[in-house]
């Protein structure tokens, strides 16, 4: 499958390169392709710059949101939280008209500090904000509750886990959910409509608490039954 | 112990039976005891009165939230969201003072129907709010994750799930966490001080759609690590 990427951090470089490792024809968008590749600093959460990341995987291309988008039958949105509506109103409501949006961004607002807070919640989602602004896109929600190296390789905890799914498309949920099983994951919940994504972006906040108690981001919530 | 379990419901019931059959001295507290007693209609939520349930477990007495807390060691606040502060001011400060409250209310709102939203969230929490209402008391979050029956009988999902512990004060935790193991819970997580209460609340909204995509409460968070 032809599949754009938006976003250049450590989600959407997990996402891109495991994608491009099963075979699918991947390309990352980012607002400036040109300065992606020519920084040689690390960014702000401290990843190494992506032009690093890009010399190990050749295969995945680099173009803007709205070229990765036109040429794309599915787009991830791997932005973080307050970067997804920018950037998929620069890869245009047009380029993403009838397509999946697989959403993983999370609405962490971390302007007062750690841990963050959330910037929508409860009442509405940054998934349900996504599907308004784009009605014409199929967005799913999912991966949003575990660390990037979980959300593709998800067998390296050596357990079973769970990964959820929300959507108003159920086409578009059976293409996500055969995705997520390519990638390893055994138990995928169909939690139902995009509304739903409001409970799985609320697990944030007790995601970041578990990190500290724990020690770790290599964990994942398994619902047991 | 001599335990007083505030909330006459089904989480009231679920704990005052099983610290009950545990050998503990449990006395159920609520408003009205008399009310409580004669009552012979189903409540709000549709649970059979609690007189029912009394003559199944004579053993357990009926008192004043006051009453029952004045003569307790260990307080379990069983309460509903909204009732949680009123039962406790009526348990008094006095009576709450050095005690460790054991509080599984979730703040939930009810009145725009369901799902519920929560009156507290993100910024803070209800085990916060109680906290700061009775600072001489010492509470611990923890069980609100979870259906009733699952909370005194985790085995019975036939495979280990996780509780969560939150509180500022590490004695009142270690109380808990072991009255949480004579349940048979075995996997406890301490995320730390009371204000990790806000991501266990913050779970709500996604049990609650689990609840309905599952069709069944009996379910229950594992954290794989």
């Amino acid at each position: 499958m032809k599949i754009a990427v938006l976003g250049t951090g450590m989600v959407g470089r997990a996402l891109a390169g495991r994608l491009s490792g099963l075979g699918h024809d991947v390309t990352i968008g980012t607002r400036d392709p040109h300065a992606t590749m020519t920084r040689t600093e690390p960014d702000g959460m401290g990843n190494p710059p992506y032009s690093n990341w890009a010399t190990t995987h050749p295969e995945v291309a680099v173009a803007t949101f709205g070229e990765a988008a036109a040429g794309a039958e599915l787009v991830v949105n791997a932005t973080n939280g307050s970067g997804a509506l920018p950037a998929l109103a620069e890869a245009t409501a047009e380029h993403l008209a009838g397509k999946v949006i697989l959403d993983i961004s999370n609405p962490l607002d971390f302007s007062h500090g750690f841990p963050p807070t959330l910037f929508v919640k409860d009442t509405d989602s940054l998934g349900e904000q996504i599907q308004r602004a784009f009605p014409q896109a199929r967005v799913v929600k999912t991966l949003n509750t575990m660390n990037a190296d979980l959300m593709v390789d998800p067998a390296s905890l050596g357990a079973e886990s769970s990964v959820f799914v929300s959507g108003d498309d159920a086409a578009a949920k059976a293409t996500v959910t055969a995705l997520l099983e390519s990638f390893g994951h055994t138990d995928v919940i169909d939690l139902g409509d995009i509304s739903t994504a409001r409970g799985t972006e609320m697990l944030l906040p007790v995601w970041l608490r578990l990190m500290g108690a724990l020690g770790t981001a290599g964990f994942n919530f398994k619902i047991v039954r």
